[in-house]
């Protein structure tokens, strides 16, 4: 571990987190506090580049969002924990790497075309989200960058940004942000494919313990084992699969070896998980619930973390316009 | 005059001033601040998109054009004079507007082929330049846009993100800003082409007497006339043209006449016009050189212009906040 490794991530308020940002990307950002200085946060305007005219979901989608990053055990002392579009600094930033980000860069991006709505016109914005991400990095010089693999792309990008404005300015100014890869497994939704807010097929911090249940109880094991006493395929089950996000090693293997030998019927399976998961998610859920209902100091913590990141960008700005002149 | 007419220009702090500049859009300038409130601005963040690694020279021409503006005439009180990159609610609209402004609208844009470097590659922002652009305008509610004939395509930008802004909102917020063109008539340089910066053909704010002789006494002027008494072409002469810039229709006819008459020569024109010149330029030069040994002053007029101009930005950002629910 380097000494000045800085960790920057952000999420997106586009909705309700749900299971798989919980056991994903929010237990990394956890992990990282305990051995990083880390700045989080809520990528507002991203979510607007996405959201044009349902702008009216960002704020409510924000509350949630922070809600949740408390509720799963970020510390606002440990990390700083932030609503991007209240440290300004961020599109001065952007701002400046526009000028020196060839638009070729970003047109070759190949995830810009998974981002797109079908049909419709692609926004300036949108083009120029993984510059913006440059800014939102660089601008607390993050050096590890918690993503999954579609981001990586953008990560080039932010590397090529920080090369292109240190050798512009003859600096060693920026470092380059490198991938902090994910090591939880991709939970799958109830429909087996990954859990994901766009194929509805998620379980929400919001659901209570009758609606994991119902839930867990539509998801589809091994269409082959209809009684308990045929040997099921876990492999293929995704009951088994969403499991693993919340068993040790051991549970796993003893659950397999039931499934496979006819000892553990589908109905029944599908209930324990459903309270495995209940277990996890109780304490959270009750944790945002609760920050939800005390918007104050939801608020106020938001405001104490915004301070912070402001702080720090503010220093980086002044170096930055002191190093380009302006 | 409607009663809510609002006139919204900028200047690229991108070299010293010249007579082309101050004969056209500043007198302009000028002119429109005894009818309309007038927010008068220094691009510095557009001059960024075309300079690039040669953003040091952006402060030390804001300082000059800001000089200029004063010297010419513009005044603090009766005109809102500021800087962009000083009122951080610029890089908002913009930001906003980004996200619902389509790529294919700048990639369409006929002027941006000539705002490119030879060779370059097209920097992120320099595309969305007219995106910038309509936020300068609209952040102050403008109506009326002093602009050259090559900016036209620009300000159809901004009524196109108006309206789009307008209709996805389902609100009559902005206006659509309309061209108010200049009746000044375009300066030859020396050489006779359009005088302009990029051809070097210049008489600056800063040439003192002698200079601008010497520039005068350069030009051609019909190279059939090499004695007074040739009858001259005073419509293929461009020390006759760049004349007309600064007398009245009397004096131009009379002028006119001698030369067709042979009654005057080369020589003797170049140093009336020169004079002309110089009586015109004198003052505003010497203004402009007040301004430049009193910085102290200098910012202080920027400050409170920066503030008028944010106070407004404030108040319009926090109705868009408002509208798109944010």
């Amino acid at each position: 571990m380097a000494n000045n490794d800085v960790v920057v991530s952000g999420i997106r308020p586009t909705g309700v987190p749900h299971l798989g940002n919980l056991r994903g990307a929010l237990q990394q950002w956890v992990d990282l506090q305990e051995k990083y200085p880390c700045f989080y946060f809520i990528a507002d305007w991203h979510a607007l580049f996405g959201l044009e005219e349902r702008s009216r979901e960002i704020k409510e989608n924000t509350k949630k969002v922070l809600a949740t990053l408390l509720a799963v055990g970020l510390d606002p002392e440990k990390s700083t924990i932030f609503i991007q579009s209240q440290v300004p600094e961020h599109l001065t930033l952007f701002t400046i790497f526009s000028a020196i980000t060839p638009v070729g860069w970003l047109e070759r991006n190949p995830t810009l075309k998974d981002m797109v709505r079908a049909e419709e016109p692609l926004p300036y914005g949108l083009l120029g989200y993984p510059v913006l991400q440059a800014a939102d990095i660089l601008l607390y010089k993050g050096t590890m960058v918690p993503v999954g693999k579609d981001q990586q792309p953008h990560l080039e990008i932010s590397r090529e940004i920080a090369r292109r404005f240190n050798s512009l300015f003859g600096v060693e100014f920026f470092p380059e942000p490198q991938a902090v890869l994910n090591e939880y497994p991709v939970l799958p939704g109830t429909d087996g494919r990954k859990m994901s807010k766009s194929y509805s097929n998620v379980i929400s911090i919001e659901d209570d313990h009758e609606t994991v249940r119902f839930k867990v109880r539509q998801m589809i094991t091994d269409p082959q084992k209809i009684r308990k006493s045929d040997p099921g395929h876990p492999d293929i089950c995704s009951v088994f699969q969403l499991e693993k996000g919340f068993v040790d090693s051991a549970y796993s293997k003893d659950i397999y070896d039931r499934c496979v030998q006819g000892l553990l019927g589908c109905v029944e399976h599908k209930n324990m998980l459903a309270d495995i998961i209940w277990q996890y998610l109780e304490p959270i859920r009750e944790k945002y619930f609760y920050y939800l209902e005390h918007e104050e100091e939801l608020w106020k913590i938001a405001s104490y973390g915004n301070e912070k990141a402001e702080k720090v960008a503010k220093e980086t700005m002044r170096e930055v316009l002191d190093i380009i002149g302006l």
